[in-house]
C-alpha cells in the first residue's frame, strides 16, 4: 500500500493510497489509540471522491473510525470495458424510462459485486496491517449487493450498515440468510430508484437476528442528518 | 391538580397527582430550569404503574424532560363498567384466538380514544400551569389511535413518538393524513398483535413531512433498549 498525497482536515487525516491497482482513500482520527475500521462504499457507479461518500467518511472518522474506501474494477473512476459502458448507459436508460432493469442489473452487476470482493478483501488485509488501525471491521455503504457478499464471505466484518438496496442482484437476494451479523438497514420511503417493497423483503430475508430498519420520508438522496449521527451510534455499540 | 405522593428517585422527582377523578404521575429532573413536557401513554389497558412505562418516564425525565402520564376514564386502574370488562374479555380472547377483532376494537377501542381526549388535554392545561414546565409538548407513547387524536386535536403537541399501530380504530386510521407534526414511529417487526403490514400502511398515511420508522425484529415486548435514548434524540430535536 503507498500513500500518494495528505491533507489534514481538522483533526481528520485524508490519504490517498493506491494497492496495486487498486485507487483508496482512508481517513483517520486525530487520536493516537488504535481505532476500528470501517470499510465504506458507495454505489458502484460513482466514485470514491463523491461529496457525500467523502462527508460521511469525514463525519464517521472525526467520530473515532479509520474509514476506507476503493474504486473496485470497472466502478469509480477506473478504466471501464467499451461493453462495461454500454451495459450502464442501457441501465440508466432503462431505469429513466421505467422499464423492467432486472435482467440487465443480473447480467451487469451480478459480476461487478463477484469481482469487487477480492479487490475489497486485498485492501482489508493491507489495512489491517497499519499501525493505529485494529479490528473489529464495519462496512457502511450504499451498496448494498457488495455489502451483503461481503459480509457472509469476510468473518472480519463485524456489523454492517446498508442503505437502500431495492435493486439487489438475485445471488445477493439469495445469501441476505446467511448474513448474521448486526445490521443497520437505511430507507428513503420514497426512493425512485429502490422499489419500497423489494427493500422490505430483503430486510425481512437477512438471517441476523439484531436488525435494525430505519426509514425516512423523501427521495434517494433526501436521508436526513441524523441518520449520520445514528449510524455512527450504530457502529459505537457494536465496533468499540 | 393535587399531589397526593412524593419519591426522589436518584435526581427524578416522581409525584403521584389526582386532577378530579384523573389519577396521574409527574415525573421531573433535578434541574431548576424549566423543561418540555411529555405526555406518555401506554396501551388503554395497562394502568400507569406499569413498570415498562415508568422505566421509560425515568429515563426521559433524566434526560431533562417533565413526563407525565394519566389513566383515562375507563383505562388502566380506573373502574370499568361490566360492559368493558365484558368487552376487553372478548377483544383479548379473540386476539389469541387469531379471529378479527375489526369491530371489536371499533365498537370498544374508538370510544375509549374519544374520551381519553378531553381528561388528557386537561391533564395539559394543569401541568403548563406548573412552575419549571414550559412548552413545547411532545407526546410518546404505545397508545398510537390516542397519539394520533391528540396530534390532531392539540396544537400544544410539536413532535410524537408512537409504537407499533397496527391495530388503529377507523377514525384515527382517517385522520392520519391530517397529522402533520415531526413523528417518530417504532415497530417490532414480529409484532404478534399488531399486523405489520397495517403499522406500514398507518405509517405511510401520516401527513407530515417529517416521519421517520424505526423497526427492530422481535416481539411486541422486545424493543431493544437503545430506542429509549432514539427516541430522546429525537423529542431533543424538536422540543428543545
Amino acid at each position: 500500500m503507498q500513500f500518494t498525497s495528505e491533507r489534514l482536515d481538522g483533526d481528520v487525516l485524508e490519504r490517498e493510497f493506491t494497492l496495486g491497482e487498486i485507487p483508496g482513500t482512508l481517513w483517520t482520527p486525530g487520536s493516537a489509540a488504535p481505532v476500528p475500521l470501517v470499510l465504506m462504499a458507495h454505489n458502484n457507479g460513482l466514485p470514491k471522491s463523491d461529496p457525500r461518500l467523502v462527508a460521511r467518511a469525514r463525519y464517521t472518522a472525526a467520530r473515532g473510525y479509520a474509514v476506507a474506501t476503493i474504486d473496485a474494477a470497472g466502478c469509480g473512476e477506473r478504466p471501464r470495458s467499451a461493453a462495461d459502458e454500454r451495459a450502464r448507459t442501457e441501465l440508466r436508460r432503462a431505469m429513466q424510462a421505467g422499464e423492467p432493469v432486472d435482467e440487465i442489473f443480473e447480467s451487469f452487476i451480478g459480476p461487478l459485486v463477484e469481482n469487487a470482493v477480492p479487490e475489497w478483501r486485498t485492501t482489508l488485509d493491507a489495512l489491517l496491517a497499519l499501525p493505529g488501525i485494529d479490528g473489529p471491521v464495519g462496512y457502511s455503504g450504499g451498496w448494498t449487493a457488495l455489502g451483503i457478499r461481503l459480509a457472509v464471505a469476510e468473518p472480519r466484518i463485524k456489523a454492517a450498515g446498508f442503505f437502500a438496496g431495492g435493486y439487489v442482484p438475485r445471488a445477493q437476494r439469495e445469501e441476505a440468510g446467511q448474513v448474521t451479523i448486526p445490521l443497520l438497514f437505511l430507507l428513503q420511503w420514497d426512493d425512485e430508484g429502490n422499489p419500497r417493497e423489494r427493500a422490505l423483503e430483503l430486510f425481512d430475508a437477512f438471517g441476523t437476528k439484531e436488525k435494525t430498519l430505519h426509514a425516512n420520508l423523501g427521495g434517494h438522496t433526501g436521508t436526513p442528518w441524523f441518520e449520520l449521527e445514528d449510524g455512527c451510534r450504530f457502529l459505537d455499540r457494536h465496533l468499540k
